[in-house]
């Protein structure tokens, strides 16, 4: 298979785990650079996740994503960036709704989404819009506001996230929410809080590699999970595993 | 196929959509104006959603809904509005049984809700009763509360939504108790609360086409997850999509 | 099909849509009162909700239920009561470890749990147990703190309710968690709580009758979704339907 | 059947069920002691709960689990202990973020995780680390911190559980996060929360036994949701039960 052809099955996976891990519904998306051209980038472009081709967007007029516009300012502004999760997932609204309350990690798995997780409200500079991001302009204030984290919460709409791999974009917006709960309950219990220290997410942060036995382990188990374990390819002897 | 027959359809779908997204459970209903009679409307008969049939409502005596008066007596007040939800779901209750917070539209697919959503108390007017809507007085007392606003809760009971077309109302009902539970939530974590402005609600209420790529998505991503994506029907051509 | 065999298969649904609803689990059941001999009563013998096959109680020795005792003693107490049920539902603990917090009805299917709860604590007159019903005196003071109530919590334990009909018990133990999940978030909203009146709660028991067509679709309902919906029976002609 | 084979079939169950139970995903494990050799202990060896093949753990190189060494450490310096497991249930994560609020008993089902449930903060003698334990030093600090008792939450990362048996600690890995919901939204009511005395600590834990009726329903209600109940082996007339 080629990686271009590997690359494309693992977006499929990828939609398919966030579908399945409730951070997407019919709205959310991720995307992919594109191997040979980091002038490209791959989205799903079926209507729903529940009937996803995999195949990669062409301009064929009406049935284009308004969202792309957030993937691709995303894109341009961090050529670091291989990957792009744009979601609605119901338990990071709060955040961005009432922003007083920082999101930030708390448990191991939230550590991916960096010490600080900015909140973009698109009234701040565009005034009373729809909220949806229909512009490259206002997807470039979104970027912007991203800077160089790794989670940006958008105010009344979701979040959009960026990464080094598929896996890691994936693995980042399944424990957003998760990270979301964690802390809502934990305020409501009262008393300190014990967020993860800089130490602590820098910690978890060198360690990652696509391709180890961790991180591979929890993709194999939610793309099974998915119902697609059949299209999983893991490259031959990685090297950092 | 007839107009007729395609809403008909509809009907099917969104009853099956509010049922699979946990709107409606044995009680809720969602009817429709008829296309050619403003005079009549049409609900599903069925005795749960599961049973769905799709058939018109006929006078056949004591299998009525009671719950038939709250959509007439919608009806009648409100020219503009071709399509009607009563239902139960459990995250509007709150909000009618502690009024003093009121339900506003936080997330963008809350919009739809619109600005002001009264509550409706039976005992205002009707004193102790089994708080069912039990005749069109009672049921023309709930349309005047909900006056020209698109959602009225009602106390103790649950909510009734009114729109220009079933996938408006469906996707109204849908987003209700999701708006509902982030609200919740942001007021747990405390601080300011960001609400949708006025002009918000307004750029994405002017948005709005039944037709339109974004709502049909929806539509069509639910009516695939409630297993009768084979029954969607869509005009061809759509003029404002 | 005689009536004893009819009211064992509504014993079966009523057990199948108790554990389909999340109301009982592993140790919940429901019993009802035999119908030719006051003095006797059958309960799902099996060992799991999930392997039911609907037989009365045999004396066959170490297999028997703890549990019997709840039942035995409120049937003993209480002779216009015709089924019990006693349950862990998650979302009635609260108030039972809490009690402070009176469980009351704020939602209309939240009626039939009537107007006091009474809180049974087993330490109040037996010390330290296993917070189990081990024997028939600890059941009797259950039942006598039950008094003339529908239901009673058990602190740390879960609940009993008693009911005219298995219809009506399975109705009321599917609505108190529903009824306590719209009170605990009522009260986190703050500000007033509307409880049902008095007056509500006694217009609703007035209308309750087990074959309405109100309270038939219920049933029907949940045990369809329950996977039973082929062992409903219905008497002929209901005379107050 | 052998004993060590039987002993393998329950920790396939075990396994499956904690896995249903939504206890563990991709990362949480439950070991036994090999029955013949109190040195070795069994580990589910898949990559995830979905593929697991119940095979005891073989030193194969690269894929061993970093979490061999809480389960190694346990059962090192508690010769009492039968069974560990280590898993990351979310409903447990607050009591180790906000550690304030003690998680103790409320719940009759919850007493086994014992009168006091220590937190183990791995930053407290290791610094910044990624929260995951990586060597037997960190797990014997870790087995330190659980001492005698039967449950420590790791802060940011999840719980370790100890018992005398695999049906003991998978109920009470089952329970605990139970336990710490009904004790989460008590604290919510507000009031004086009713903790399970020590005498009912005591008094329940008295009372168990692996085979007895009451822990068997458990075990085999639970084992038949999970699709594994035709694994089920029980010993011939077990004598306590």
């Amino acid at each position: 298979m080629s990686g271009l052809q590997a690359l494309i099955q693992d977006l499929v996976i990828a939609n398919r785990i966030l579908a399945r891990e409730d951070v997407v519904d019919a709205y959310g998306h991720v995307s992919v650079r594109h191997p040979d051209n980091p002038h490209r980038f791959l989205i799903a472009r079926s209507l729903a996740p529940l009937d996803l081709d995999g195949a990669p967007v062409r301009e064929d007029g009406h049935k284009l994503y308004l969202e792309r516009f957030i993937h691709a300012a995303i894109f341009a502004a961090r050529p670091d960036v291989m990957a792009v999760v744009h979601a609605h997932a119901e338990d990071t609204l709060p955040f961005g709704i009432a922003p007083a309350t920082k999101l930030r990690p708390v448990i191991h798995a939230g550590s991916f989404i960096g010490g600080e997780v900015p909140v973009w409200d698109i009234a701040d500079r565009f005034g009373d819009t729809n909220l949806l991001v229909t512009n490259i302009e206002q997807a470039r204030d979104l970027a912007s506001c991203l800077g160089p984290h790794n989670v940006a919460l958008m105010r009344g709409h979701g979040f959009a996230s960026a990464a080094r791999s598929l896996i890691e974009v994936v693995r980042m917006s399944v424990y957003l929410p998760r990270n979301a709960r964690a802390l809502m309950r934990a305020k409501q219990l009262g008393g300190e809080v014990k967020y993860l220290s800089e130490g602590e997410i820098a910690a978890r942060n060198r360690g990652y590699s696509p391709y180890s036995t961790e991180t591979w382990r929890t993709w194999e188990y939610w793309a099974t999970k998915a119902g697609c374990g059949h299209l999983l390819t893991r490259p031959d002897d990685p090297p950092n595993s």
